[in-house]
C-alpha cells in the first residue's frame, strides 16, 4: 500500500452529477457491464441526488472515487436502512486509501441521517471486495443463524 | 399440497395496518427474531402504506398472508428497484397455494409500477425459500459472473 495521499471527502450536491456519471460510467465499462452513457447518468443522478432517497460521498477534486447509496423506510425500526449500491475509485488512485476514506464518510453521513442498518449486494467472485466490506465492519453472514447471507433477484 | 383454496389477494391500504402487523408480529415471534409489537408495527404501517416508498399485498379476508414491499429509484434505468422485504402466510393456511398467489400478485403489482428488478434477501439456511423464489424465477445468481450473489449488512 501507497503513502496515504490527502483526499477531501464530502457529500455530493446535484452540481456533481456530471463528474460522478463519469465515475459510474467508467465503473460499468471497466468491469464490462452495460450502462446508459454518461449523459443518461448525469441527468438521472441530478434528479436523485436533489432528493431523500439517494446520497453520494465523493472523494478527490475532481473526484475520483465515489459511494452512491439509498435510504429507505422499513417496517422494524423507526431508523432507516441505507444500501450501499455503487462504490468505485479510480483505477490510477487505488492503493491510497482513498475507498476506505470514502467508506468512513460513508458509514458516518449514515449515522447523522439516524440509519440503523448498512447493507451491500456483492458477487461471491469478488474476494478483494468481500474483504473490504469485512474490514469495513460489514457481515455476509444473518447474525441470528450464523448462515450464509444471500441476494435473490428477478427482472420483470 | 392440499386443493388451492380462493382467497382475495389485494394491495393493501393504510387500514390494513393492524392486520398486517399481527401478522408480521407473529413471522418474527415463529422464528425467535426480536418484534417491537403489534402496536408500533401498526402505527408504522399506517405511515409506511400511505407514502410511495411501500406497499403490501393480502390475502384473504381478514389477511392471513401479506408481502411487504419497498421500492426505490436506482442510477441505472429510469426504472426502480423493488425489494420484497418481508413475506408470511399464516402456518394454518400453508400448503394451499396461497403463498403463491400472493408472489404472483406482487409482481404484477411491481408491473404497473414500472419497476424494473425486485430483490430478495434470504438466508443459506432457509432451503424453502431459496427454491420457493427460484420458482418464482429469482435467481441466486450473478447474471453476467454465475458466482453466488451475496448480502453484506452492517449495525450502526
Amino acid at each position: 500500500m501507497s503513502e496515504p495521499r490527502a483526499y477531501r471527502i464530502r457529500t455530493a450536491t446535484p452540481d456533481d452529477a456530471p463528474r460522478i456519471a463519469e465515475l459510474l460510467h467508467a465503473f460499468n465499462t471497466e468491469f464490462d457491464t452495460a450502462t446508459p452513457g454518461v449523459e443518461v447518468l448525469t441527468r438521472r443522478l441530478r434528479s436523485l441526488l436533489g432528493g431523500t432517497a439517494t446520497f453520494a460521498i465523493v472523494g478527490g477534486e475532481p473526484a475520483v472515487g465515489v459511494a452512491l447509496v439509498t435510504v429507505r423506510p422499513n417496517v422494524w425500526s423507526d431508523a432507516p436502512v441505507a444500501l450501499l449500491d455503487e462504490m468505485y475509485v479510480d483505477p490510477a488512485e487505488r492503493g491510497g486509501g482513498l475507498g476506505s476514506e470514502i467508506m468512513r464518510v460513508m458509514i458516518e453521513a449514515c449515522q447523522r441521517l439516524g440509519v440503523g442498518e448498512i447493507e451491500i449486494n456483492g458477487d461471491a467472485s469478488d474476494a478483494d471486495a468481500m474483504r473490504f466490506y469485512e474490514a469495513h465492519g460489514f457481515t455476509g453472514s444473518d447474525p441470528a443463524t450464523g448462515e450464509r447471507a444471500l441476494y435473490y433477484s428477478r427482472s420483470i
